[in-house]
């Protein structure tokens, strides 16, 4: 069986996808594709072949040969467009986060639910074959019980101060730190209780005058009793700085790879390696495979995996330990 | 410009190149695929919705509407189909090595060039990342003048006993190596004059039985005066190891990645990591990024390369490697 | 000048000094051990051929031909032994911690302060080379301004349930985490002014019983804004675990070493290397460093770091650390 | 038991000697040194405390309340300083190598046979930490049979040109790669038997007026079948870069440490560490670790290892090298 995909939102990850579409999962064809912007809509069209483009996406979600759409605007759009296509019987694959606020979560998840469509959210790292292989052992009892999940996640370059403002990213610690607090309760195999942050604007002052911090340390605690800590940087100018570890009763995994070409230069200077540039040189691979698994859901059956749920919480997760940076406490995750 | 190609041989390489083609590269299209067995033509052709199969490659190249081919056949067979392709005017794409003999080597370069098409022969490193990251160093001066080479050629498990033949592989120093002498002239940019070769069969004695050995190492001396060394062996049982090391006169360049998926596991055992399975794993990007070039030259001009002189080249050393350890004695590569 | 010694107490840690005393440091010589034990005091001074041995210190304190004193005796003594060899006029270098409590600690160096003696608090990463070269570069600002500090704490094996009373040992934030605080205030070069703790007795549940945890999570504020984390855990089974990073404006430093024979192991169950067993084997070095430094501050002139005051602030946020986990909120370390 | 050491010999080796025998070993006093320069020999004696010092290393000998000495002058004068201590019934430790011709290694072994003291030879490795566990390991079978020998040793910087003529040091090929010919030996459990050289003089020219090279590869054959290769290098200007594998039929086995400090620095440029500046901070530790073996040999009985048979073998392989590369063929050790 093969399927045909709307694409909706062709900016930075809508490029992603329309790449990954075209080219990795032989089961899809994009059929259409939609963005507000008529131009960057006909490029995209015309450079991967897409037979229809639109300006507005209910026009693409009108068309009846259109199984399955792949959102990729921008976040604070993300629930209407899902309601929009459950409402018209689409298979929805949605870039993360789901939303901003717990009560736009749960409009979205409803109307998924009451459509019967499947949904998917992007989380992209628990299609990393690294991440993988390290779920997998866990579950296998390599390492024990875990106890302590540690994870870094930083930015090579700091982000525009437009979508710094609270108001469109969420914040630093929801942008970035939402992939942490998935892989947090994915790996641990339980949910995240209360958390503790410390945080700052501590490289570029700019970013306090929108708002937002560059950096943060924010503490976790776990429905099974485990702990955890996760740091997040917007000035990792050596790198994109993605690792994570999981420290059991029997041993300890730790995921990251920091550098990129496996060339070591060994000079006057020191021995020296290159390092990922930024996420798509980290995880175009996991891209690829998170959109084969959502084809895969919708032409064989099954339930896709990471669900809107999932991101529910992780955005619930974001959301606490943005306040007790903001209220200087522990927050339980249950108050938001 | 969109492209027609023709994949000639399904089998193990064949395989790869199919799903390559299938998947990778937008401009080109397969329009017809030829295997000896029909089973696996019909296979192939259906897995990647390939319009046309035959058993007999010389229908294939009889199509008008094909402008290139890929050749993935057994290396016996590779003279010929060249010479065949480039008489019906089609652009070739050969997997290594070109022959096992340099009077045939030259009997297909001498149709290539008669014919006007364009040949470009599957030495995949130098599309690999890490190797493309070094040979850029080296050329931008970062470790001085190269004055040694160190390389490693390991596979994980013991070829079939069929394929060993020194008559269809032609024994291990020159199917294993001829990767290693060609990246040698590549990084070093200059020709291998002369080589000595100690080796043996000892690990696998039924390789002894069919003319083959599973251990070499091979010194090289350079037309600049630099030096080297390669190291073959065929009990790499802890995974596939290829390794690369480039010492100049201000630094050197070590090229080489055993690890498969950046994952570490820290137990009572120590600290412990997987490694890379075999060459597609390892090399499955290269294998895209060749063809890309190949295509990149037909649609837009210019001449692929390596070149099938850099594919004669590397064979001549492999016989003057193989003499070597036959004579027990240095052998100068003009003397085959 | 040369230099006599009296080392007072020949436990574990007495045990190191009097090798390190007796093989590494030729300008001096121990004259005279005491340990409450008697067959431990002759055991060790006959095997280190020191002349005189006591059971009582006092003894030891009352030889005018001592210069100076080592004192390795359990925690909850050390205030007390500090008093009365300043009140003998004799040069102190002691082990960490200084003590428990802070009205403790400022005793000690009210004594230290009358008697116009040297004191140096054995913080040994102070002088592991890896350290002493982080702080090199922070110093020559490779890194830009520091902003994030991270630290890993982690030991093999549970400590002894008698050890681990809140009474002995302080608990283990206090007396794990101790290196951690001083490095964090040495490498951040600021002060930690907050303190935020999850933590647990997850793995090992016997230590519950005796009021202790066996794994942490801290998050730190420092006065110049910068922000940090620092986990400690006691079932590191894999080795003992020491690393720390101080990420910048500008890039990063990580410490660490996991390894301990730079042997690779490679067989079908992947690649494997040992790891660090514990303390002596990872810091033996820096042992034999700091009582060299020490020695040079009496032979020589200059005042021996780091200081009583190092140790009283180390001290100050191991008290905040503990109670933010008791009380389950930020502490600052103004209140304790 | 104790023993009184002469010390023979204060350059550059010789001070290593004394500072390693004065602090490293405390069953040992060195109660004499001699060296032809006598402020040279006045002032070690000063430093290290050593009662007496000598101009003439007969007069050391001469002495009764000697046991044994150590024996640290140029190459040259080995064979006639061990004759002499083995006349005067001395046990023996002497530098690397025993000599530069094999009829003077066979007078020294005659010597020591005669008078029935020990001797043994500075071939450190075999008593660093790493290697000792490579061998422990090999001995256990973790790599099934061992196969294929890989070393690489490389200086930072040029030896002086008057060292580099061939009549003092015995050449690149002798004078570096005797550790390397020695490791092979033991590693492999397995006489080398025929060696084959490449080399030449390609980054300092001035070598090739004082008769040196500084660059080679040297393939190996072994009694029992194995192979090797052995790469040296006088550019290796990253770094003391000293490293050995052994591939084994079930595995392989990699020795070696190029980062001295533990330190990784993360910036724009990428991740760098250092790299071991030079042998003695490389080997610093297995200085002490054989000087250490030597007592005991002396003190509680047992034979020293490696004796002067492998310095005699270690010499033979490296004549053959030299001859191999001067004659352009292979060469037998049996005929040198």
């Amino acid at each position: 069986m093969s399927i045909n995909i709307g694409l909706i939102g062709a900016g930075r990850m809508g490029k992603v996808y329309a790449q990954t579409l075209a080219f990795t999962v032989s089961e899809v064809r994009i059929l259409a594709l939609a963005d507000l912007d008529p131009a960057t809509a006909r490029e995209q069209a015309e450079r991967y072949a897409i037979p229809y483009h639109y300006t507005d996406y209910r026009q693409l979600l009108a068309r009846e040969d259109i199984q399955a759409v792949v959102i990729a605007t921008p976040t604070s759009t993300h629930v209407q467009v899902i309601i929009d296509a459950a409402a018209a019987g689409k298979h929805i694959f949605s870039e993360k986060p789901l939303s901003q606020t717990l009560p736009e979560c749960d409009r979205a998840l409803a109307a998924v639910k009451a459509a019967g469509v499947k949904l998917q959210m992007g989380f992209m790292r628990r299609f990393d074959p690294p991440y993988r292989a390290a779920k997998q052992k866990i579950d296998e009892g390599v390492i024990g019980t875990p106890v302590m999940f540690k994870s870094t996640g930083r930015d090579p370059v700091r982000t525009s101060l437009e979508f710094a403002r609270r108001e469109n990213s969420g914040g630093m610690i929801l942008d970035m730190g939402v992939h942490d607090f998935d892989t947090a309760r994915w790996l641990m195999g339980s949910e995240v209780t209360r958390v503790q942050t410390e945080g700052g604007c501590l490289v570029y002052p700019e970013l306090k005058d929108v708002g937002d911090i560059d950096n943060a340390v924010i503490n976790l605690r776990f429905a099974n009793g485990g702990i955890g800590n996760i740091d997040l940087s917007r000035n990792a100018v050596y790198g994109y700085d993605i690792h994570t570890e999981v420290l059991g009763s029997e041993g300890s995994l730790l995921i990251g790879r920091l550098q990129q070409t496996a060339v070591l230069v060994m000079t006057r200077q020191g021995v020296t390696h290159d390092t990922v540039p930024y996420f798509l040189e980290r995880f175009g691979e996991a891209y690829a495979a998170e959109i084969r698994e959502f084809v895969r859901c919708i032409t064989q059956g099954g339930e896709p995996s990471p669900t809107g749920l999932d991101a529910r919480q992780a955005t619930a997760i974001g959301i606490a330990a943005t306040r007790s940076l903001d209220e200087n406490r522990p927050v339980l995750v249950s108050e938001v």
